[in-house]
């Protein structure tokens, strides 16, 4: 007989929390948040005490208006001591600019489903991969570290189940090109806690669990549950989006990265270390949440909001 | 070493889902809702396959004027076979109207927490339960089941921490006393997967765990990981509420049941059997909604009706 308690026994002691709300969040918002506004969010996420905010795409502002003003942005956060800014690029021409705007840290993309590559970057997940060797090279060369990000290793919004080995075969390929680190994006949000353990257990035989991150979307509110899941199986960095910014403008109806808040809730009750402010957290949601004109995604800062407007 | 996937090993093949919408649910709603619509609520609902509706609560209106015309309700619902439409009776007086209604089943409820208690029914723990005594009687001689709610267990919105012991306690009163399932509220959903973990392991050395159900809250997002943790410990008794009705009119900020739609989804993707067809919850979900004036508070309706309307 297991000791029942043995279900925790991986459970990691700190977890980095990786903010992807100033970039995977806003980039969603098709009124244009000004340059300000951004800079005034990243600085108070900064000062929470997260440690990696992912502050802008470097990608053409006819995909993707909402990220315009990269460098502006890279130019004018307030760059805290240990804390990394992190931007993506997806070809050569963003990785220019963003080392141009003193980027220290990039992000490739790819997926795991190919009608997903095919429709999303307009490629195959081979070609998208060919495209990222000589951001990989010209990365190392200034020592610039990248993060891979695999959409889809959950299921796909057009081919539906998205098979284990696929995901496999590319966080290898991105794993193999240098990547420091993986982030496996449920990115229409349809995962369940059993397919995240199945799916940890097989990529944990062939990569260290410390180079695997999780980006997982609440459409179908299973979120945390996944994210507990992960946890369990020594997971030690989660990618969430303050207020719960979000979602993927290719995936109809998928709404919604997991919100920060709700994730430092579960981690602090499972006395899991980030270092992170809770109060900051939602206090800079609370504002970006004001300039884009909708309350908070996240439970955990509305029931928090809810008991400030109650005391004071 | 462990294999990993026993994590899953103690997981329930099947689990009933006790749907608490028209009662828990409804009663936090201000506008009084007409009884046609509750009973269309609590028909649809029982065709979906859910076999556990609590329909009513048969309470003072002076208390809870939504739950006035609870007999009406329950002689105007049309009774399937096989399914089960439990009352809330927190007295005799109750009981009676209760039985009178022609109600199987009924429900007792009791707190963790002293100053919940003093708070929410006006008296002690050890009173309440004394108070249930006669209930208990007169429901054994009418060959009634009777399932007990224990709320506050894993956190109380006066005393903050609850201990395991305190929770014990009530549990052990509420089965000496006869009740055939104890539900454990987390009513003001302060609670996280390790938390509900620890107390389950200790109760289950006293109380078979098929005689446990969890009654989760989602304030602060938390209820879908702690309900996973609760199916890691083998529970298979799950309380929650179509659209995510409802909330406690006793708990400042405290608002939301669990949604039955994410649980059910939860459920599908960890292969578990509910004979509920998800469909058939979203419509009642959707029809309730309306009545009330505000979306399904359910973030898997919410995407599968927006799925819907894209496909229509």
């Amino acid at each position: 007989m297991i000791n029942t308690q043995n279900y925790f026994y991986n459970l990691p002691k700190k977890v980095k929390i990786v903010e992807v709300g100033p970039r995977d969040g806003l980039q969603n918002e098709k009124a244009i948040i000004p340059t300000s506004e951004k800079v005034a969010l990243i600085n108070a996420l900064s000062d929470s005490g997260l440690t990696c905010i992912e502050s802008a795409s470097f990608v053409s502002p006819k995909w993707v208006p909402q990220m315009a003003d990269a460098s502006d942005v890279m130019n004018q956060i307030r760059r805290k001591p240990g804390v990394t800014y992190p931007a993506l690029t997806p070809n050569m021409k963003g990785f220019e600019a963003a080392v141009a705007a003193n980027v220290q840290e990039v992000a490739v993309f790819a997926a795991a489903s190919e009608s997903f590559s095919q429709k999303n970057i307009n490629c195959s997940i081979v070609e998208s991969l060919q495209r990222f060797e000589p951001i990989m090279q010209a990365a190392s060369k200034a020592h610039i570290k990248v993060r891979g990000y695999i959409s889809c290793v959950l299921g796909c919004p057009y081919e539906g189940e998205v098979s284990v080995d696929a995901v496999l075969s590319v966080v290898k390929s991105l794993k193999d090109m240098g990547c420091y680190e993986i982030s496996l994006g449920d990115t229409i949000g349809v995962g369940t806690p059993k397919k995240v353990d199945n799916l940890l257990v097989t990529l944990k035989k062939h990569i260290d669990t410390s180079a695997l991150a999780v980006h997982f979307h609440d459409t179908y509110g299973q979120a945390l549950a996944n994210i507990f899941a992960a946890l369990l199986q020594g997971v030690q960095v989660i990618d969430s989006s303050v207020a719960g910014l979000g979602g993927c403008p290719y995936a109809k109806g998928a709404t919604g990265n997991v919100a920060t808040e709700d994730v430092l809730y579960l981690l602090e009750g499972l006395n899991i270390e980030t270092g992170i402010d809770m109060q900051g957290v939602v206090q800079a949601g609370k504002m970006i949440s004001k300039v884009i004109g909708r309350p908070p995604q996240s439970k955990a800062a509305m029931a928090l909001l809810a008991k400030e407007s109650t005391c004071s």
